[in-house]
């Protein structure tokens, strides 16, 4: 058997009949006619015909009456992806058309369309490709799109959510979507992240949301914000967890129910704003006991133009630091303080080390994630004049990636 | 009043007399004669009468029949810390002796001997004061002492428990702990996570532990091994969790009663066996979405010897980081990948990205953390005579801090 053979297998009592997809297990995996794909292991199945190879089916995607106009942009990542028969390992192909076709519950939803940015792996991201989809999801929105889907690779798309989340003030729901297992695996959470991400496209909840699995069983999807989001498992399908902040809600798989658990920004509360200038020349230098502070005059001197530490508990860095913090300051480059701890809340008030830090210029991080405060700095200094404006923004919540205070619970 | 002074106050219908202390919040701590601290509302308060100052007290330390001989070392940090006045944050200035004189239970546990190896905020710990510190808690253990306590601050204790985990085979239990509100604060955990580490020194567990306060109430303290354990909150007191494994144990407060989980090395298993040296020139790099690979140049050029990524999802960095990781390697340096979502397992077989990292030469940090990584790489540099045979020991569990595979719950 060749994959993409058409093919028909006795398993135990019940016969299969559908194209052999790659899999990255053991199991022989069939995608059947209704667009499901079944794992079946391969030592319990009995090949009874072999057709001839087929191409993946692709549906044409059509207007449906009725339902709400939805647009799929495709960057790339697991949930778009499979196995490149070169090297074994997976690559990104699936265009957002072949997802909808895999996927035959998505057109109960909505109606859709689809555009592929780009295809990359989503550790090849940056500042360039954050602006390009912004741009791409504001045209959608123009052009009277009612929720807007981003499919991306999981490994930084807490970055990208994060980034659109600056850069966009939308009117419709954003909602970032992938998969931690690609689609021709039996346990893949492909097809349950991409209906409860349609069902929070079509919803009231107009922000920049993430939406992915949670819990240990496939029934319900958390709906995170973009700037409170992190991808907290290597591999596990309930990886992205909110910090610091409960998520929006979440949805149920079977009956797309929302359930939400705070406010929101609602559909049609604001117009349309795109900021879309990021300053790439930004750093997250991740503070380590006994690490030099060459490291910061490093990046003061390549010519970087914000920096962003990743500092121990409260906020610390050595105090053999402080004179490169004022150095950096001096020079005009911002340096906000947040926490390798990821959870808490910033505060450098309390110990002497933090006190100098402040002394010597450096800001207070609040309670924002590192990553989030990067992306939120290449925002700052990409819409304003210099230091203390941007210091003013990253001390503002622009986009929930801030609270004043911070529940004991997340 | 001034701090120091002997006061009596009533608050209702109680009076308390005992010693002014200082205080990060809003209420009146009064230091009782029974060695405990009292925190009353300061608007709640009567003086009644205001006596000389007086000068902390010191309890003598005496060898007690019985008791098995304890060594308390003293670092620094919140348990050992009380307010500058002079510039109104926490500083570190209390003795191993004083915090025995504070909590009188310690010495139901064993009798103690104290010795203040160093008085500094846990951020400025580096690799010589972790060298100091081996050194010290071996020559405890080789003049009799049956457990050893390192008081230490709460920002990089989980750097200092790895590095005393590496550095020495031990017969007894090696126990971290520390708070996060210092002893002066009604809400301290100073006294509970003393009281619990003292009897986890006392123990059949002759590991390097960290024990703290672990849930929501004041109930029990987790045990967790020094290579497991990270600092997940800024300023909760149940801040510690272990990561991709299960904790050794819990100990229970009141009753002192220890439940364990799994296998530990237990007391006298093993002969002491110290190896202390390090290389510090030691780099962790986390990488962020288009950030410039010259970093890694930048620490190539600049002398280092090994290099810990914390990269993205399963271990990945940007494809255009390939040739930097392939002339690290070449340069002879080794490059072990790790990742920022922390909890998981590196595998860098299954995307593109990743198998052309692995054939530049990086190797899988496999469920290690980061900061873990970072700490054996220095170790394993100063025990090896070249890059092959320090990755052979990086990707070797030599202190529990690696697992061939890694439970779903944790």
């Amino acid at each position: 058997m060749d994959l993409g053979d058409k093919i028909s297998v006795l398993c135990g009592k019940t016969s299969y009949e559908g194209i052999l997809m790659p899999s990255r297990s053991d199991n022989t995996v069939i995608k059947l006619k209704n667009g499901y794909n079944v794992g079946l292991r391969a030592d319990k199945i009995e090949l009874l015909e072999k057709g001839q190879s087929v191409s993946l089916p692709q549906k044409a995607l059509h207007k449906r009456e009725g339902l709400p106009q939805v647009s799929i942009l495709s960057t790339g990542g697991t949930i778009a992806s499979k196995v490149d028969y070169r090297t074994g390992a997976v690559t990104s192909q699936f265009s957002a058309g072949e997802i909808i076709s895999a996927i035959p519950e998505l057109e109960e939803i909505a109606s859709y369309n689809a555009r592929v940015i780009y295809t990359i792996l989503s550790e090849n991201m940056r500042a360039e490709y954050w602006i390009e989809l912004a741009r791409a999801v504001a045209a959608e929105i123009r052009s009277g799109s009612q929720g807007v889907i981003v499919t991306h690779g999981t490994d930084t798309m807490t970055y990208t959510a994060a980034a659109l989340s600056f850069m966009i003030r939308t009117p419709v729901p954003i909602v970032m979507v992938g998969s931690q297992r690609s689609s021709d695996r039996p346990s893949s959470d492909a097809a349950m992240n991409a209906i409860c991400a349609a069902t929070v496209a079509v919803s009231d909840i107009a922000e920049v949301s993430l939406v992915m699995h949670a819990g240990t069983s496939d029934d319900y999807c958390s709906i995170h914000r973009g700037t409170r989001v992190r991808k907290m498992h290597t591999s596990r399908r309930d990886a992205f967890q909110s910090v610091n902040r409960q998520p929006i809600g979440r949805v149920d798989y079977l009956s797309r129910k929302i359930q939400t658990f705070g406010s929101y920004r609602r559909r049609g509360q604001t117009d349309l704003e795109l900021s879309d200038r990021l300053e790439p020349r930004c750093a997250l230098v991740k503070y380590v006991p006994g690490a030099s502070s060459a490291i910061l005059d490093y990046y003061v001197d390549a010519g970087y133009r914000g920096i962003v530490l990743e500092g121990t508990g409260l906020g610390h860095v050595s105090s053999e630091w402080i004179p490169s913090i004022k150095r950096a300051a001096d020079a005009g480059i911002p340096v906000v303080v947040t926490s390798q701890c990821l959870r808490g809340r910033i505060c450098d008030r309390v110990y002497d080390t933090g006190r100098y830090m402040l002394a010597a210029g450096a800001v207070e991080g609040r309670d924002m994630l590192p990553e989030v405060a990067l992306v939120k700095m290449m925002w700052a200094l990409g819409n304003t004049s210099g230091r203390e404006e941007a210091l003013e923004v990253m001390s503002r919540s622009m986009a929930g990636e801030i609270s004043d205070s911070t529940p004991a619970t997340v």
